[in-house]
């Protein structure tokens, strides 16, 4: 605490990210949801090609090149102009609250959203003055569609699939929620859409509403988290509100480096597609490995698992895993303390995490 | 407009950047105050080495390479512990509105910042309901200490070398604003400081007051506008009042690479001093021609200079200038309509610009 902290900043509640291990410190890293294969080998090219002179001139604020690249990998439902290129789907996701989300000292109304879901929506919120109302899930931790349906509210944000519970609620269910709030904007963070199976994204309903906001980010899908790429796609409007609020607060927000890192990754849908079908293959195989343990795993669409152990606590589990040089992740969270939130890694890291858990069986 | 946006999304005026020409046209860029000179070879080993593998791994969250890089330039005077990390100064100043800036609706104060400096700060302060009170400059643009000691306000922010003025103070007189407001955070924004000659900087501040925040960018100084990185130097305190903004906001805003790249520019004092040297150089020289022209240059301790030229209308040189592929920048707001910022470029690049304007004299 400090009195030079302005009132808000003294009563702020961070988000706390997943616990990141010192570089060159050996673990098997299952805790933070990042994509265990490397990203595109073009990255590698263009690095090695990059003209360092380059940077000494400012980027182009809109990252044009990323959202073409956009634009081409979706063609058939949106072009690059329904595209918001920002450092990061979290930066996407904080300047949307800021844009479409009122004020609670301007309505009574509030943002709907899963009280379990990305703990970053809370924070959200309390930074930028937004009253939320986090609707409780069904007792198996699935959405209950109705309840964002004809409730007065200030917009709504859900996670498809959810975090960290892992399940994925369909478009048409989607539709619904879109079609009963025409006047509020409906955020969808697609941060782990990409494993679903078969996948969809709810970017092939951009066109039809024009309330629909599809947050989605390189971290996970792409192997790029460590370049902050994220993106929004929606229509002009609300793409043009997102510009407006980055102009007021950091016009240059991707640099030339990530910028063309992130187009050529978008491009190479070959290697995209060969992680996104492996990474699925390794979580069918580790949940019916972890429910031969006797977990109970929920239906994950994402690159984790939401897995409850039924022979022992998850916090003692999440410590004894730790102690092996294994880490997951643990909330102490009423509701979903009983979890362990399990990234999915490679056949091997997945291999010596069910050795692991046999060892204290 | 859009109804979708919420109130004060519909009621800002965002920033307005410097325009950028599109990659491959050719022009003569003295319009944004970048670098003319490549930053350090360093970078180019870095890149060149780097292991994509890596990016598939969040960053650190607070680029600790960078804040170890800084305090070890400035160990005389801070440490690590001392320096915030952020995606650009845009986005540092930013972050320090938010966190020590109070909001218009719970006090009358308001922040005192010069009637003409850098164009951010009245839309940071919009954005985040931050009442600002304009000062006065001097009838020849200089700052009135005195303004700024003894009248309360709810901080205050200074750029030093001022923009578009180009004009600095000294630090005698940063002192004498920081005795004069204990309580209130005085952010000094050095982002054109390495240009002072000779040099110096309110780091050396930091270790005497509690209440001053200084904010350098590596964009002009470093050549890596492209880059995206600048940083606070601080006590702990503020520094953590500024992470706990972060935290709440984009916990991950410096990517991998850029952290790599600009913690090996800042270890590089060699090409550092050299280019800062030969812009001074060069600075020194293009102010002396556009006076022998027929121009008022105020005196100038930044990469950049602010000329009247005494024959013709700004607007209309500027025109004339971007006709004849050399951008530099106009400002058609009251007081500082008669002048053009030039930034300085390289010899070629300033004897290019004299040659043109002496074409129209």
């Amino acid at each position: 605490m400090s009195k030079f902290w302005n009132k808000k900043t003294q009563e702020l509640l961070p988000y706390v990210a997943g616990e990141q291990p010192k570089d060159g410190v050996k673990v098997i890293k299952l805790n933070t949801n990042e994509n265990p294969y490397a990203p595109s080998p073009k990255c590698e090219e263009i690095l090695k090609n990059f003209d360092i002179s380059e940077l000494r001139l400012y980027p182009n604020t809109d990252s044009q090149i990323v959202r073409d690249a956009v634009g081409r990998k979706y063609s058939d439902y949106i072009s690059a102009k329904n595209v918001f290129v920002g450092n990061g789907s979290d930066e996407v996701l904080a300047l949307c609250w800021q844009a479409f989300f009122e004020e609670f000292t301007k309505t009574d109304l509030k943002v709907l959203t899963p009280n379990i879901s990305y703990s970053f929506y809370p924070v959200y919120s309390q930074l930028y003055d937004v009253a939320l109302e986090r609707v409780q899930l069904n007792s198996d931790f699935t959405i209950n569609i109705d309840d964002y349906c004809g409730r007065p509210n200030a917009g709504i944000a859900i996670a498809n699939p959810n975090a960290p519970t892992s399940i994925a609620i369909s478009l048409d269910d989607i539709e619904k929620i879109l079609k009963a709030n025409p006047d509020k904007v409906v955020i969808i963070d697609e941060a782990y859409a990409a494993f679903k199976d078969p996948f969809e994204t709810a970017i092939t309903l951009v066109p039809k509403y024009d309330n629909l906001v599809v947050v989605q980010t390189m971290s996970k899908s792409y192997g790029l988290a460590g370049l902050r790429v994220g993106y929004a796609v929606a229509n002009e409007e609300l793409i043009d509100g997102l510009m407006r609020v980055r102009d007021s607060f950091n016009s240059y927000p991707v640099d030339r480096i990530a910028q063309k890192l992130a187009a050529a990754a978008i491009d190479d849908d070959e290697n995209y597609e060969k992680n996104r079908v492996a990474l699925i293959k390794t979580r069918e195989w580790s949940t019916k490995k972890l429910r031969e343990i006797g977990f109970t795993v929920l239906e994950s669409s994402a690159n984790f698992i939401f897995a409850k152990p039924n022979f022992i606590e998850a916090s003692k589990l999440y410590e004894i895993l730790k102690a092996k040089g294994i880490l997951v992740r643990y909330f102490s969270k009423k509701d979903i303390n009983e979890y362990l939130r399990i990234t999915i890694g490679t056949d091997e890291e997945m291999e010596a995490l069910i050795k692991a858990i046999e060892e204290e069986k």
